[in-house]
């Protein structure tokens, strides 16, 4: 692989909570705790800048987890994810701190309308110059459901039907307005060419949306599609849609084989592989030394309670783990009800078990440890070896979560960015204005992705 | 009335669109253009807190106008609101450029989920620390409709039901976390209170949400409401829930009217009509000499075309008068169905006739003109003098809509708001950091909308 002309894409992983992904994060001593303010996200924004991130992106929750027990309880008095805001309002508070760093935010393809998602980040886009991706997701638990007027949530597939045609209206609306449409010539009082915008007149299962959207097409034409399905119809939905996948390897391994199954299936959909980019979730505690590093690991990983993965997988399984016997095995249709099939997949692998229990869950899916998932710890140097293996044999980049912030990033900053930076493997500035042009990734016209497949 | 004590409240009319409420804005020689861009909405948003404003406020339509033969062609052309972006990001753009100035945006009722607008505002009154309004309203035409999926509006009255049970909903979830209820204490890991926080378990006619919202209360409770109804089940329901009224008055005698009459429906809904605020739209052409206004004045009625008019009476009222004789009557059924019912009952007042024509609904409701509500034209001490005799008899101040971008606001800010301030008629700096401080209106505790009527 030719590594001179790749260059590594690096994307934050943000919440916009009173904690990172790692729920602990908010008991640890240096966490800033203004994460109710647009100053905890715009100090974030900056040191991401410095560091010529590519993006920072928010995940997104539409109820406090409360599956475990059936009640909030517990994750309001112990913080694990009590608190989640709306993320593209604390997205534009990080856009008018910046001029350079991408920003994407997570809006459900379950409970939104297609219109409003279209108009939404076709706005966003343009108030950030080209700034921004969406990450398409499929809602998964029966809180979110309950929310928003329904019983339970989708059956898995038929959620992915629903998330396909979804995309249609909205890339459909994106593409209603040309490039160039608006003269704006005060003299004549012609305002915009009408043979450049057009209805879109949907009519599929799920949607009917007319259309012509409000809202001309951005500097980058529209919105990054940022995706991160990993199982069968997750996997198919990425190979068709994505411009940016947000994987999970568990191993390097595993990784090798994600990353040719996705690159494989983007060219059985009809696209260019090398337009895509793959990056799986990373956790780095770097120091100054490897003892320090050690030290700091130490710490981290002393703020997790086991509240905070119990909490969290109830919420992603959508189960109920709180009265059930703690080694009794699950049933294989209680396992096919589960809402996230890849974690399922990863526990059933991992324990060597076909009907994993909940402790099975609990520990090979490492939720609300450090062993969640790849976590580099060491100098700047080692975790950039690590960094550097995983870039030439696995992927296009990395979504590193934080476990303290915006300790963990200004770390990353300071001792990881300028060691990637000496090696070639990563930008020294960047290289224009909008997403697509630091993501490498061309400027569509309207109606390109239907000329695809 | 004692008017030493009482001070004006000013509120921006904003549009997120290629022209202001008076279409032909866009024509005008100094009209900024870059209303795609952040900077514009800040400029504005400079000017208006310099100038000590409120609030500046978007409203919204979830459709481009194309109701006048069935086409957007003409809209799109000749640039009547052909463009409206998102308005909660563009608010979000002003938010970041500004410390004090309040700032309002449209959600509609009919189209999004409860849960949602809940989420979004009380992030939003997050990230400004307490400076944001939510303008409640009724989505009115067909257009909006097919870009939803549906192939007709909701009828006027029903509309209303399915608002006052959103605002229930609305407002149950901003009162799921009481104040206080964040401990945040790391050394012990409780990190809120859980008896202060509880599910809301509504179950109506229209909706189904459980909660608890994810969002705590923001520094100045909840957002505060503004709302525009004006006819009979609109009026009950501004009654209801308003917070801030922004009405529009044809004349003063009508408006003192309305201002009665508004007064008594919040005292008969069991709320101190002293704590809400009304304020009616008005145009306001100021320059340093009345000689400078009235040449100011020619030039901007000189950039209205026809084609205004008639595309946003068509929106408004949801009827298409493209094919339809300019004098023949409508008949009773039609007017029946008029969306708009205020404006309807406006131009049949007006125009003096029980079943007017196009012509009458054009010319008695002045869409697209100067002619559409109050225009107050001279010297800064002319236009306070008007603007003194209103307030001291029928509202509580105004809503000003522009008719050139930045120029109205600029103008505004330079001539007539020193004038006000030398008659103590409006502030000379703002009062708090909240918007409530500066309308002067009470911080709500949770539950307190419960305990009225």
């Amino acid at each position: 692989m030719n590594t001179t002309a790749r260059q590594m894409t690096l994307i934050a992983f943000m919440q916009a909570q009173n904690c990172t992904n790692y729920a602990g994060s908010w008991r640890h001593p240096s966490s800033m705790t203004d994460y109710l303010s647009p100053e905890y996200y715009q100090r974030i924004a900056r040191t991401l800048e410095e560091g010529k991130f590519d993006m920072a992106f928010f995940d997104d929750r539409l109820a406090m987890p409360d599956i475990y027990g059936n009640s909030h309880r517990e994750t309001v008095a112990q913080g694990v994810r009590a608190i989640k805001l709306e993320p593209t309002s604390v997205l534009m508070a990080m856009a008018m701190a910046t001029s350079r760093l991408g920003l994407g935010a997570t809006y459900s393809t379950t409970y939104y309308e297609p219109f409003h998602v279209a108009r939404l980040y076709a706005t966003l886009d343009l108030m950030t110059k080209g700034r921004v991706a969406w990450n398409v997701v499929t809602s998964m638990n029966d809180s979110e459901a309950a929310n928003f007027g329904h019983s339970e949530h989708l059956e898995h597939d038929l959620r992915y039907d629903r998330a396909d045609e979804f995309m249609e209206v909205v890339m459909g609306h994106w593409d209603t307005w040309q490039d160039g449409a608006i003269v704006s010539d005060k003299s004549t009082g012609r305002f915009a060419d009408p043979d450049k915008v057009s209805r879109l007149d949907h009519q599929g299962r799920f949607f009917k949306s007319r259309g012509p959207l409000s809202v001309p097409r951005s500097q980058q034409g529209h919105p990054v599609i940022l995706q991160a399905g990993q199982s069968g119809r997750g996997l198919a939905f990425a190979s068709r849609w994505a411009e940016l996948v947000f994987a999970k390897y568990p191993t390097l391994e595993n990784g090798k084989k994600q990353y040719k199954a996705l690159k494989d299936g983007i060219a059985s959909a009809g696209r260019d592989p090398a337009s895509v980019r793959i990056a799986p979730e990373l956790k780095i505690i770097v120091a100054e030394t490897e003892s320090l590093a050690r030290e700091k690991r130490d710490l981290i990983a002393s703020l997790s309670r086991p509240i905070d993965g119990l909490t969290m997988i109830g919420e992603t399984l959508n189960i109920d783990f709180s009265g059930r016997p703690y080694d009794e095995p699950f049933t294989d249709a209680e396992l096919a009800a589960v809402s996230w099939q890849s974690l399922r997949d990863k526990v059933v692998q991992v324990s060597g078990k076909k009907n994993p229990s909940v402790r099975d869950f609990v520990e090979a899916s490492g939720r609300g440890t450090l062993n969640d998932g790849p976590c580099f710890v060491g100098t700047g140097a080692q975790v950039a070896d690590q960094m550097q293996e995983w870039f030439e044999s696995a992927c296009d980049g990395f979504v590193l979560s934080a476990t303290e912030v915006p300790g963990t990033y200004e770390d990353i900053v300071r001792l990881v960015v300028p060691e990637l930076q000496k090696r070639g493997l990563f930008r020294k500035d960047y290289a224009g204005a909008t997403l697509r042009e630091n993501l490498g990734i061309a400027r569509p016209r309207a109606g390109d992705w239907r000329r695809v497949g």
